[in-house]
């Protein structure tokens, strides 16, 4: 039984949190199993938006189920 | 006047704000003279536990007070 | 039309968000064209303040105008 | 040519060489083309298995074939 | 709205910027929103290929569009 | 409940696995509720041991039962 | 005779040597005595600009003349 | 035997190398078998002394003897 | 109350301590409210200098006074 | 007594370990007061060999005798 | 069969990837069995240098023939 | 004109100032046209020495004269 890891960008106009909570939420939606996630950076964007967007990417960690990539 | 660090893992069902505090609590506790704290890393734990587990782990640095580790 | 960067360190009472919010709040009085941001590290004052000061170190990114540093 | 890569995390309650070994048996189920690999980080799960568990984060190297991601 | 990111290795026979658009020509290829990249190591590969074969290793940023992985 | 992490510099004079035991076995004697270990560094110390010694600092997980350092 | 050291990003449509370039050019016109840079990443963006912009974050080191900042 | 390693952080208002020195001493008076040290970090603290206070991390090496932590 | 970072680079042909130390008299000159500094890297520069120039790679933390950078 | 360091890449079928005392003996057959190494990285070479091939980069460290490099 | 590696900076006054050549050229010319390169670090001496000399540190690995360092 | 780098550990019972000016001994010994160095680690031997042992561990640049490694 073995893990996956993705690195995903998860954005929030509120606050780190959120923007951490986005990325569960998108992995949660197409993936089972998902283990635990590490913050690898947090950013804001300012100029390209309206508000600041806060980002934080992470890297998530599934197990893999069957043999499928 | 010597200070000594060592590394927690505070943990916390709300937010990375609170998991750090929750890490300087328990060092409040039971250490004299808590100086500050690093962030070293952040993270979530989502499959080992009901609800998403904010957990950062911090070095927190104390100014040690007599010969005594 | 080249950037530069340089690094700030917000503080707050209340959160890491905060802080950061208040490296860009002090970048964008003094600065144009500020971009983004990304976060260095996080850590708490503790001993030297009245309550915990939550601090962020941020290289803030920006446009360069016109020749002059 | 583009070589792709990506992060697994291989489990074995015998040794890290049996860690590593798991992880590169299912990248070989899946993938064609597999070229090599970089060992990331080891670690031993401890509370939540009856054994120790010895694991070998890896970085897996394959050939891309067609595009298709 | 979350990002992903990929990691790609990119070759050239010819100089380093033209492995890194290899890179960027196959994600292209097969990924929508494509929006940044940020190259991790440059190498050459001399004895298994018949001239110096310049690589870019790079993660490639794109925009998440529905939910599927 | 905070976790606490301290390293390690297991010895074996078979192999770098054995090293890792023997660190493991070691907190276990002394700590209760480990949790897991990170592996920091592989060495071999060579002149000053009679055979080569195999040598693996380790960062142990435990979980801190109550306010006592 | 201290020499102080800042960060820039040069960007360029066409590659990484003249992204390069381009932050060189800039510090020549607004600093005297630039001694000598360091690569810090190459990066590309795509999404924001019409073609690929090649950008090189670089650390360029010159020598302070007198008491100014 | 296993080895542990403890951070701690020596000052002095004469040197760095003195602030090391002011690390072994302190580890000496209670730990028995300090075996070696490696330099972390070096630093100033300049605003919250009276003169300047030259800092070093280090992190301090010793056998351990008896299961005690 | 904002905190600003810059990099100095001191030199001295007696020792490192003088070399950092040369980095910040430079800094108190130019600077107000001069906090702290961390040494980034230490180097001799041997060829382009009559003897042995020690090098000290700081960086200066001081707190902004008002809105000018 | 200066001590100097390389670094080789030791290769076997079978482990890692193996493959770290691979480096070690081609080490003393050509040096003198080999005193210790470190593990650098680990790999496993895949397509290009018929079986697996474990490979550890490690950085060897020896006294240095008589002026020779 | 052991692999060595060194470290080289070419030089050139034309382009990184000319700089990355010279190096390749010169370990070419001394020694057999040259595999791979990586490259560590890319700079531009601006100031000791009658134009921009750019310079890529680089990392070659080769194979070790017989039993001499 | 390629430049060429190598890791010693210079030794001094007195201070890491000595033990790098002991590794520049060494390598003006052997070596012509050394350039500059870099200081990698800052260590003290305790328990092997009869007094503290400071070492530092540097990397010496020097300039490759003719084909010969």
């Amino acid at each position: 039984m073995v893990f996956k890891k993705i690195t995903l960008i998860g954005r929030s106009e509120e606050s780190f949190d959120r923007a951490v909570d986005d990325a569960i939420d998108r992995a949660d939606e197409t993936l089972n199993n998902v283990k635990w996630l590490e913050v690898d950076e947090l950013g804001v964007e300012i100029a390209a938006v309206e508000n600041r967007e806060y980002q934080a990417e992470v890297t998530v960690a599934f197990e893999l189920e069957s043999p499928q990539e």
